[in-house]
């Protein structure tokens, strides 16, 4: 008997040919999905994350009614530094709060010492019933906010347009800035190992917002802290290290570490893996406005990337930020299916030259059905 | 008698060599500046606008405090696209409203047809007085939107965070797209034109929002706009094409057009004039948030910027975007001061690599005399 084959989302984090491309979503279990809509009618955000029972539902729905090749573990970033004593809040409509930001030396001394594996038993406990649910139907992803991103809502004290206060941290305090990075590195490292014990086959560092800095602030106040987090975890499970907004920061990003790289939909992504190297791989790029336009649409911008990766192992299809509340779901699983459908066999080669009317019309030598 | 020695930033422009590198400052006379507020607690935005008197004293600001090597005129990009009867209001706080947004074939056929040249004579206007007080100490630049950043404007009614109607429009109905493009070409290249002919001597493109593109949509939605906005400018007069968040849009910028490429502060400056060719000039690249911290870190990170522009002729120095409220004048000038400073006699060589400690530490090759 010829043992399963690997999961396609495995096989390509770790640049190893795959049936198909696979494809998740990120906040693909999120509101625009009627289920998970109906859920937080009855529980709020933080109740809802608490709740082992309901979050293993909401990150099971997408697996069943999209055909992702992917889970990814319900929960929030902000978990984690929420035992620190900063008073958080989702506040309606306005995302994160954080009632004590944290940007002195005093405030930081202020914050309690957590111990990441006890602090969060219900996100583990909420991973090991999602993956007896799914019985290696497909892998699950665990993931964490990387040290920028967690550290710049402990300062701004929410969602930020300019980052300010954590740029003047960064700039005119840099002792309390690193110490608080070294923070994070230790909280974060401790929550993701956490589970992969209890689960998780694969991990993403989500440094979302770190795309506001200079290459020259990245690798001076955010590089080694990422680089410390990626070298803390535990051995042989992937990791996907993601940001927004990097198209100036990837080969820096990839220094940091990493065995998938985060592609936004703001950069060409055979431009992109080029520069990061062909020995990592990637993640992306599409953007998540155009999963509102019409199908046809959508499938000339998924068919557009998939030449763009080229059929070389190591592609994680995906969009380059979370879904829009505003999604339409059909689209979303029309998408999952187009992915699946032009690349199987190996996905499509890049055109001989890379001019726009040979991507935008159908290849000759592609196997896209349609 | 010598012939007096032309201006730096225009040598910079047409990327001969200067006295020192020149330096201006998006937003330089803006809300920062006490003066400037003064001037605002008389008047509100559009009548100061529409007064060339109180909009060209307004210009001379920071020409008198702060040293810098050109002015721009006080003015807004929305200004030319009021007469087409949107319903522009300018809300507290808001920012720019379009009461009436254009959001299908129907609503761009209810535009008013406008004659650029006669719908802002104030503008006009204001660039003769400053001409005349200025008297060619500096030079004077003249500005307009760039079609696509004054699309999403006209369609999402106001700024938006991820321009969902503007994509929805450009996928589902590029007919409609086009057409309003092109009316945006017509107005800009009128308005830009009418600039010069009042005694604008540059002009910047500001295409502030298309970093919110892919690189496909903005090489089949924007790119050919784009150029015919700047094919149809007046001859010989230098074109700075700007926007922010490009960093994987920069050779598709310079695709479209212009003598200078706006760089933000998300890109290196060195590895970003390399992509985009040395037979342009670039713009830019502090992060507008540097302008907060200490003058000891403003100095670090000038000094950065001079060294990877390497003394090539052709660096304009100015922030990556306006300069934020929140900004100490007195750091707007030290940055000016140390510009000049750092950079006189040709400006720094870059280091024999491109390792950061090198970067951050004083260069036995440098001239900076601090």
């Amino acid at each position: 008997m010829k043992p399963p084959a690997p999961a396609p989302f495995l096989s390509a984090c770790r640049r190893e040919p795959a049936e198909y491309t696979p494809v998740w979503v990120m906040r693909q279990a999120g509101r625009y999905m009627p289920e998970y809509r109906a859920i937080r009618a009855r529980l709020g955000f933080l109740e809802l994350c608490k709740n082992p029972e309901a979050a293993a539902e909401v990150t099971l729905l997408p697996v069943e009614r999209l055909g992702v090749d992917a889970a990814i573990i319900f929960a929030d970033i902000l978990l984690p530094v929420e035992p620190m004593g900063v008073g958080l809040e989702f506040a309606k409509g306005e995302g994160p709060l954080i009632h004590r930001p944290v940007r002195t030396a005093a405030d930081l001394n202020r914050l309690a010492d957590v111990d990441p594996g006890e602090a969060t038993p219900f996100v583990f406990e909420a991973i090991r019933k999602v993956c007896a649910a799914l019985k290696e139907r497909v892998p699950l992803i665990g993931f964490a906010g990387a040290p920028f991103t967690l550290a710049s809502y402990l300062i701004e004290g929410g969602p930020s347009r300019e980052y300010l206060h954590t740029k003047r941290l960064m700039h005119d305090d840099p002792a309390t800035w690193h110490a608080l990075m070294e923070r994070l590195v230790k909280v974060t490292v401790g929550y993701v190992n956490g589970q992969i014990a209890a689960g998780a086959q694969a991990v993403q560092l989500f440094d979302s917002w770190v795309g506001t800095l200079s290459p020259d602030d990245y690798r001076e106040c955010v590089l080694p802290h990422s680089r410390a987090t990626i070298d803390g975890l535990t051995p042989g499970v992937p990791v996907i290290h993601f940001g927004t907004g990097t198209a100036g920061l990837l080969e820096l990003m990839r220094e940091a570490g990493g065995d998938v790289i985060g592609l936004d939909w703001r950069v060409d992504l055979g431009a992109a893996w080029k520069r990061v190297g062909y020995d990592v791989a990637v993640q992306g790029n599409l953007d998540p406005g155009l999963l509102l336009a019409r199908p046809a649409e959508i499938r000339r911008a998924v068919r557009a990337i998939l030449q763009r990766a080229g059929g070389r192992p190591g592609h994680i299809f995906n969009l380059g930020h979370g879904v829009l509340p505003e999604t339409p779901v059909d689209h979303v699983g029309a998408m999952v299916d187009m992915v699946h459908e032009i690349s199987v066999g190996g996905g499509l080669r890049p055109p001989s030259d890379s001019s726009p009317p040979e991507l935008r019309g159908p290849s000759p030598r592609s196997n896209d059905p349609s």
